[in-house]
């Protein structure tokens, strides 16, 4: 049985254009924001507070919360550290978004630790935000790691063992650099909510293989009925090599509604975003909604 | 339960091609047909056996099919009429494509003749095909049109009761201008299955709109193993506006490659076959494995 409803997070504020070469500027992040809430965003990620020589497009991570709209929508800040963490706090946002890495290798290289001292991390953050901010976790590299490969089930089930002693809010995993197939993410969401039956999960793709809508779906099947997109499937990591583009939200929208079920999200204003953030990248994005128009098409529909 | 397997039908030669501004020689054809046979093509749609005046890229149909290398795969031609489907049994394909477009405005405008029309046609090619040559059906814009919207599933299920009173080998559910979503899939492949429980089936998907991978796997769900798509993920219909891009091969053979289900395809050549093409063609096409290449990478895979 289908969902009646999913919610789609809108990552491209920081997932979407942290890799870009053009730095937008405060008043296009924001003016990104509010055309993302026209569409209709309910949750957004921000900005991430990272190290700004690191992630230069994130070096206004302040001022963009500074300026949010408030109480339009629920703003959340990724943190790879505790100074992370404590700048989200700071800054007043809704939620912190943690991420602990799966992967050994790539959790040194991205975050500067091992997976184990994200763990430790993640627990004192977490403790640190109750009463203050809400926390969520994002599993990184869920799937599979650009320098080891795969990651298998078990492993993973290890890693989720340990983080989650602290549980969050919402468990996030993802598919970092795009490897997941559906089977994949039947597998692995199945797995987590036999574990824990109660715990929210969200999905993270990446649409670097064209897999990202079957595992969008796949989700579904699983039960999910929350996932990450960004407009015009904008994205990548920095330190994931070739790991380009969210699934884009119009898409994900269009065929979540082409389904039966509701996203909140106007599918035609987000298209429009769409490609108003396209003219500011100066480049063209993965989606194929904001080139092909939604069907059927408004002189058509019932 | 997944199934073990799944057949890649290739379609650049026809749908994959047929509306590219570049004319490709025939070498060029033959050399594409080449590389999808080392690339693991068992079944190839080589050409449309149409008017040269409509479809200019298709009018050596003739001397690509005396010019395949016979044995090495199944061929298969693609014909919208009496004329071309006497065209396809003279020059000796193994099989014949019938396309019925479910459509009445679609019909019209794309076989110049209308949906019962077409439902007589099928009959006549189906009955002059005994014995000769292999037949099946496609039932194009089977998702939805251009010109009308959404196709209801009676409407879908009326127009099948008569035109599968010759059944075809096989029945090829085509989502012609890539409007589908996956839920699209589960219903139709499913009415259609409990209607006609023997009857093979098989899914021909655009990307038009992100959602062709999720109506594969949606397909592969609903028990359908047989799907086409086309090297690069090229293709579009000249008369379909804005129906760009099947499937890519590549892409659709790592999905469920992916998902353990084997197809007989090699990513990595279909890929390097898809860069080829890319480049033939002159202008970037929408595959990504072509691009972001295979996972695990050889060097990690176990």
């Amino acid at each position: 049985m289908l969902p009646k409803k999913a919610e789609i997070v809108e990552v491209s504020p920081r997932d979407g254009i942290q890799n870009e070469k053009t730095i937008l500027t405060l008043d296009a992040k924001i003016s990104l924001i509010d055309r993302a809430i026209a569409a209709g965003a309910k949750r957004i990620e921000v900005t991430s507070f990272v190290n700004p020589n690191k992630v230069p497009q994130m070096a206004d991570a302040e001022q963009v919360a500074a300026a949010l709209p408030r109480g339009k929508a629920r703003y959340i800040g990724l943190a790879l550290n505790r100074r992370g963490f404590d700048r989200a706090l700071a800054a007043g946002l809704d939620e912190v978004n943690f991420a602990v890495v799966l992967s050994e290798t790539f959790s040194r290289r991205n975050q500067g630790m091992s997976t184990d001292d994200g763990i430790a991390l993640w627990h004192e953050v977490a403790r640190a935000a109750e009463g203050r901010i809400g926390a969520g976790m994002t599993l990184a590299a869920a799937f599979g790691c650009p320098f080891e490969g795969e990651m298998p089930i078990p492993r993973m089930m290890a890693v989720l063992e340990r983080a989650l002693e602290v549980p969050p809010a919402e468990l996030t995993l993802a598919d970092t650099i795009g490897v997941a197939s559906p089977a994949d993410i039947t597998a692995r969401v199945g797995a987590v909510r036999e574990r824990w039956p109660e715990l929210p999960i969200r999905l993270h793709l990446h649409n670097t293989r064209n897999t990202g809508f079957a595992n969008a779906w796949a989700g579904i099947l699983s039960g999910v009925t929350a996932f990450d997109a960004s407009l015009g499937g904008v994205g990548g990591c920095p330190f994931a090599p070739r790991a380009t583009g969210n699934v884009a939200t119009e898409d994900l929208a269009y065929m979540l509604h082409r389904a039966g079920i509701d996203t909140g999200w106007d599918v035609e204003r987000a298209a429009e975003a769409a490609r108003w953030l396209e003219a500011q990248l100066g480049h063209e994005v993965p989606g194929m909604v904001m080139k092909a128009g939604s069907f059927p098409p408004a002189a058509l529909a019932s």
